[in-house]
Formats: structure tokens, sequence, C-alpha cells
């Protein structure tokens, strides 16, 4: 028996997220019926990020357990056959059987992608989220030193999530305008349940002068949902990836 | 009776192209339904390119004569609010009566998108050209440089087109890799049908090693089109806009 993991990428416009569920595609059910099919084992897999319906990614996570024969590289290649063209492997190796993708320390990378202009452009409508208001990329920045570091970030997690444990620490926040495009990525050691949409449109709020950055400073000592920004909707957020440290040393 | 320019942006995902035609969707038949409702008259729009199918437009243009009181800068938000959102209008002023956007001197500007990658990537599948050959990206250029200037391009034009007439002039062609995207704008007075996909198609095969960036020189000077490259699919092409130098000197 092999633990494989699987670097996972899709677009989520057509599904209802990752995780499984009644009545609904899901991006685990998809994977977990071509898996069963390709490797004739009833597989199921343990996904590391559980992203919400319409959220994208580069670099999901995802591992399961197999008997099979195939070499763990060649996977990928078998699985990418049989997949719909809108979920990918990117890769596919063998890790420690021991190995849990949301049990272990990681530093995950999403990125939000914001387009502002005066209209929608129309291939980037499912890509992209669309803001007509001239937003200030200098005061967004200024507003996101505020929340990198180690924080309580109580203020940035939906209403609904059972996590009691609301401290995480955000390595970086880079923030940048190209063109009609502004967008971030934002690395952290984890992320609660639909914190970087809060914090997306906290931000927006902030480019578009709805307040002033040092308002971002007291929403996080507030440490109430109530104070923050909007949600900002799934299209613009993308998983873009997950570095687990103890995966980057040699397997004995 | 005033002549109304509009600028059109599509995802051409779902259309069969521009061009009005039985049995099909098609962008200038939408426009032509959301015009006439929005306006009460019978409208036909004029387009400046007859774009393929698959093909999206970032600015297309097309115009049309109108008795409206709405203000033309005004038509292109009343006419947003009732078009699908995969085309947007971005822009809609009056132009002299006589203007024609098909036989009035223009530079149009291209871009085809290859994404060159292991995999492919789900969120650029409807807007890339997936190639998986790792390619060279300086070869490119080198053939890229043969095709600017005035040339006859008939090996870079499909059967089946009807243009007598094949010399036409690129004005700059600039080919470069940012990540896993390889990618170029060309800009030109006009192009033969298919010549950007055939072009982008001849251009893959220098970047991976089929032929050396020479060739592209012979095909020129061979005037057949079994000569060069096949063509690149349409997923990876957008009309980039369209400059009318008449237009940009003051309307008396």
């Amino acid at each position: 028996m092999k633990r494989i993991k699987l670097v996972v990428s899709y677009d989520g416009t057509n599904y209802y997220g990752w995780q499984k569920q009644p009545n609904a595609v899901t991006v685990e059910e998809v994977l977990n019926r071509e898996l069963s099919r390709l490797l004739g084992e009833a597989v199921e897999v343990i996904g590391a990020s559980r992203t919400d319906s319409g959220v994208h990614a580069l670099g999901n996570v995802a591992v399961f357990d197999t008997d099979t024969r195939i070499p763990p590289e060649k996977i990928s290649y078998a699985l990418n056959a049989r997949l719909p063209k809108d979920i990918v492997i990117q890769d596919s190796k063998e890790v420690p059987p021991d190995f849990h993708p949301r049990r272990t320390d990681c530093a995950k990378t999403y990125e939000y992608r914001i387009l502002n202009t005066r209209f929608p452009v129309p291939t980037m409508r499912l890509y992209a989220h669309y803001v007509y208001k001239p937003m200030d990329v200098e005061q967004m920045q200024r507003a996101a030193a505020f929340l990198v570091g180690e924080h309580d970030f109580a203020s940035f997690c939906s209403s609904g999530s059972q996590v009691k444990e609301t401290v995480r620490t955000i390595y970086r926040l880079d923030l940048k305008r190209e063109g009609d495009l502004v967008f971030f990525q934002v690395e952290g050691n984890g992320f609660l349940y639909n914190m970087v949409r809060i914090i997306a449109g906290t931000l927006i709020e902030v480019g578009i002068g709805s307040y002033p950055p040092e308002k971002v400073k007291e929403m996080l000592e507030a440490k109430n949902r109530i104070t923050c920004g909007p949600k900002a909707p799934a299209c613009g957020l993308t998983l873009v990836g997950i570095r687990y440290p103890v995966l980057e040393q040699p397997m004995s």
C-alpha cells in the first residue's frame, strides 16, 4: 500500500467547490470516481483545502492510498486522460504513509484578482472580480501591511465556521496593479473560512475610499466579523499552491 | 439619422464567430437583436472583423445608423444592460455618416497566446492554446522578424478565401515569454483569412524545432499555403483592437 500525493488544478466555475456533497458535482467527487475507475479500487482522496463553490486552484493537494502498480509519477498522465478538461493533475508522487495534507504544517498561497475598468471584460468574467470604481492601489497596499504577521483574524472569518483558534500568520501579502488588473498574492500558514475573500472585500473598500487604511488595524483588534468589509466573490480567488516543508526533505 | 460606432468585446467560446448565419448563434446576430429591442428600430450592424468561431475580442468595431435620442455615449451602458455577460460594449460614439469599418484604412492588433507547460492549466483552456513541447522563444523571435514589413502573405492565407490581393503590411510582431505563457501581438493594416492563426502555427513549429527560423522567409517567397505550418486553434486568438487614423482627427 502506497500513499500518493496529487497536485490538483481546476477551474471552479462549474463545481460546487471541493468537498463531496449530495446533489451537486464537486471536484473531490470527480477525483474519487475517476481514480476508482482507473485503479480498480475504491479510492477516497483526502484534500488539503476545501475550496468554495466557484473558487479556482492551480495547486490544491490531495492524497490517497493504493495498491496499484502504476508508477506514482505516471498516475498524473493516466488520470488526466480520464478527467474533464476543467480538472488537471499537475503532479503525482509517493509520500510517507502518515502524511496528512490538513494535519501537516504548510504554507498556502492564494491569489485574488480584481478587474478595475469602466466596463467588464468578457474573457475575464469568470477569473476576476469586476470593480468599476477607480481604486487607489497605494492605499490598499498600506492597508494590506497591517495584515502581515501573526494576528487573531477573528474579524476576517465568516460566521458559521467551527474553528476555535483564530490566530494565523500571514508571511506576505503583495498587492499590485498591472494594467486594468489589481491583484494580490497572500501566503500564510493557514486561512480561516472565507478569510482571503473577506481580506479582498476589505481591501477593495479601502481602494475605493470607503475607509482609510488604518481602519484595517482597528478591524483586527475588534475581533468581530461585523467590523470588516464584505466577502468578495469566489470567481476572483485562486488557490495557487501549498508547500509542505516536511516533504522538501529527502524521503529516507 | 446618426451613425454610431461601437467597440465590442466578447468571449468567443460560445459563439459561431461574428457573422450572422442560419442555425448558429453569432455575435452580430445578438447585437442586432438587442440593439433593435433597445432602440425600437430594425438595426443591422456593419462589423469590422468577421472573427471565426471561438476567437475572442477586446475591441472589434461595429457601426449602425439610428434615429434614437439616446446620447451616443450612453448607448454602451443601455446596451450592456441587455447583452449576455460574454458580450460587452466598451465604447459608443457618433462617427461621420460615411464611415465604414471595413472600407476605411486602419491598423488592427491581434494577440495569440500559447500555454507552454507540462500539463494544461484549466482556467486558461479557453483563452490560450496549449503546447507541451518546450519552445525556444529566441528562435520564434527570429522567425517573426521575417514577417514584419510589406509582403505577399499568400502562403499565410487559408484556401477558400476569395481575396485576390494578398499583399499586407505588418507594422510589428512582438513575441515574448512571461512565465508559462508565450504570446505575441501583431499589428498590421489588414490580415488575410486565418493569417494570424497560420502565423501562430508556423511560429510554434519553429519554437519546437520542426524547422529553422529561415524557413519562414522561404515560405513567404513560395506564395503557396501548403508550405506553411498548421493553423493554430481559435481559442488562443484575440482581436485586441482597431485604430482608424481618420477618426483620430476632430470631427468638423
